[in-house]
């Protein structure tokens, strides 16, 4: 591609360094950006360098936070004798937008993947291991995606976990709600089978 | 959504002003983000703010420039008699890297769309005008999208252009190449037809 001018090739180059936006989106985007006032595009470019000079991490959970202790570590309210272990920031969001949970939450920073490089020392495991071992948890409960190396990782902790004694469940899988069975996998559908709940009435 | 932090919700939502960039595309990116080094941040939030900041257009043909010319008006081995009249800044990027044209061109910013509320006055329709009055064009190549805007700000232009007395030409339609017959719409086929260029062999 060859550019006018060599601030918009910087701004194209760096846009493209984002996931999944290419070489042609990120020229959208900057072409966007050209016809917008001035105060917008600083607002935005101070807001992504604020984002990443000045978010903190919860020293109790690793969730992103403003202070020392995130929103829920420093809700009374909440239940903090039940920790659920989750992958990213994004899934104790998608957590907390159902309403449904009132513990507290426990951020991995992904999952034990040999082919990336990731071992149980690049995760907060040993925090949560202290967690556990030193605050008075009731249960907790693994909130990972479905894949093997989500699998592994939830053996080798849930391993750790119960040796020094520690009550551990995962999240149910099975038939999504308004899903058709028709069209579920077989796995999904296999488990959800095997996993049958009695029936409250 | 609830976010866990004032900073990346501020992101998130400067973010999802981009177009083509919602609400999830905007945490997908922001929690990328979090995972840089400080460094590419910050060098991601400058390039933008300098592109809006320091970037200026091309005093003769309205074309993004670092200088007061752009690139090709100040390049003395173009041919400066005749002018390509486009939309966009990303048309003049477009044409460019076809390495086939050899003049210089003349942004339009936009069409004229009475839907939108652009007017004549609104586009560089009176700079296009001086140009071709006080300097030499020998040839006006019209280059803008198909559209009935389009086509209306082209009728619109080429009149004045043609009562100061100036050859205009537009961009030949027809089948791309590569492209198969069957599969060419009736319009453009048909104007592919109407508009046959004689065999050069």
């Amino acid at each position: 591609m060859n550019f006018p001018s060599k601030l918009v090739e910087e701004a194209v180059n760096e846009m493209a360094k984002l996931p999944g936006i290419g070489k042609k989106t990120a020229l959208r985007l900057v072409l966007f950006l050209l016809k917008q006032d001035e105060q917008s595009v600083v607002s935005l470019g101070d807001a992504l360098v604020k984002l990443r000079s000045n978010t903190r991490y919860c020293k109790k959970c690793h969730n992103i936070s403003d202070a020392e202790l995130c929103s829920v570590c420093d809700n009374k309210m909440r239940d903090h004798s039940i920790i659920c272990v989750v992958e990213n920031i994004s899934d104790v969001m998608a957590i907390e937008n159902t309403s449904s949970y009132n513990g507290a939450y426990h951020v991995l920073g992904g999952v034990i993947s040999p082919i990336e490089g990731i071992g149980p020392a690049d995760l907060n495991i040993a925090s949560l291991l202290g967690r556990v071992k030193e605050e008075d948890i009731s249960e907790v409960i693994f909130a990972l995606n479905s894949s093997m190396e989500a699998d592994t990782t939830t053996f080798y902790i849930s391993k750790k976990l119960k040796e020094i004694g520690a009550k551990v469940s995962t999240i149910a899988r099975g038939v999504p709600i308004g899903g058709e069975l028709e069209y579920t996998d077989e796995v999904t559908l296999g488990r959800s089978i095997m996993e049958r709940v009695s029936y409250k009435h």
